[in-house]
């Protein structure tokens, strides 16, 4: 058997979520499907990360094992062109053969995701769907100072989904940025954040916490204060799916952003 | 009467261009008939520049003269909800009400492209149609270089489309600049330029002739010496249009970035 590392570019608009579901498309079903159709057998994608109904992926590193003898490389441009032929956003963006111990879930050292928001009230007419459309002004730099109370070793069970599986809720998170940034499409806010890995919904919950220092209803305390309630209902929404992008992942000996 | 001034930003892909055309959609119709709806009088829309079939815009000043009294952030608020309800990819991002003499046309001090050229062999699963995706890689340096010929002004009839209306081919090129670029979608070549006016096609025929370059089959000197050629059948390809944007307009009195 040969272990295959693919780094996986996809809009997660048209999928329940990257995991199989009972009910509905997954990006995980369209590569199964795309490889067993190449390769006359059904193998098991395991990625980095679970991410749900919506939420997009720049980089979302994720393996399968092969019984054929084909190279990495072609692969993935076999399996390209399937996704592509039926219609998936969905494709590989780097491929490498990987140890029989290598796992794209149990290697991972670190997970990084961006949110993207674009502060204006005329409708996205070039990315719908690709970005969190937010009509009041948002104060990035407060929500900046405000993001830095949950960089740290904390309890997130105030972050967290009712619907989470980790085993505890103590998680590191290694950044939380929020900056205006220039973009080809025009100014947006990008949130940038950091941990070897994240609870059920923590992303989307700490840019909903931002959102409301950003728009004035929550004082900038207000985020640190939340955390330390340790209650869900502390917390005011969570921002829509369609501005988040796993980002990218990190294993040893891979050099930074090829994840 | 009342002229109002709006800044669109649209996705050409659904589009035969921006002007009205006799056979398929325009940008111009889906905009006239948004706001004949809001006003129950066709306005006619005149736009800074006219941009072909696939090309997209980030900021294409456009102005129209209604009989109602109705203020230009009321109109553009509208008018964005009749566009989005029709399911035009076209927003209004910016709107004022300009003096009556004031031409979103004959009162354009210049005008600015973007090309953007993803530089990979996987397709683009999150930004299908909105950039020109080259598969062989590409010397953005040697590009640059290359580009630095057709700044100043020239005679530009090897980079006019057959069907250019314009009286004369002598155009002034502000600057031709090529630079890899990391974007929220990850690494990408853009090619700004601007000047006064441009000849039709002349962007994306600059871009194809640059791409010649990039990939090696051409020297880049070769760029100069076709321009002196001053004959369409010196150049190579057009480059598509999927990467093509109006990127912004100058107007007297207006702020850079405000068209």
């Amino acid at each position: 058997m040969k272990r295959i590392a693919l780094t996986l570019e996809f809009d997660g608009g048209p999928y329940m979520g990257l995991q199989r579901q009972a009910h509905g498309p997954s990006v995980q079903q369209a590569v199964e499907e795309a490889i067993a159709a190449i390769l006359g057998e059904m193998p098991v994608m395991h990625a980095a990360g679970r991410t749900d109904a919506g939420v997009h992926a720049l980089a979302m590193p994720v393996h399968v094992e092969i019984s054929r003898d084909m190279t990495a490389f072609r692969l993935m441009e076999a399996m390209n062109a399937r996704l592509r032929m039926a219609g998936h956003p969905i494709a590989a963006i780097a491929a490498r053969e990987v140890a029989d111990d290598w796992h794209a879930r149990f290697s991972c050292l670190g997970r990084r995701y961006l949110y993207r928001i674009v502060n204006r009230r005329a409708p996205l007419a070039l990315q719908p769907g690709r970005a969190w459309l937010c009509k009041h002004p948002l104060d990035a730099e407060a929500m900046h100072r405000a993001a830095q109370a949950l960089v740290g070793h904390h309890d997130f069970t105030t972050f967290r989904s009712v619907h989470c599986q980790a085993a505890s809720p103590m998680k590191t998170l290694d950044r939380l940025d929020v900056a205006r940034v220039e973009t080809a499409f025009g100014p947006e806010i990008h949130i940038t954040t950091a941990a070897r890995s994240f609870l059920h919904h923590q992303v989307r919950s700490m840019v909903g916490a931002l959102s409301f220092v950003g728009l004035g209803r929550w004082g900038e305390a207000q985020v640190g204060e939340a955390l330390a309630e340790r209650r869900r209902g502390a917390l005011p929404l969570n921002a829509p799916a369609e501005g988040l992008y796993f980002a990218g992942a990190r294993y040893p000996g891979w050099e930074d952003g090829e994840g």
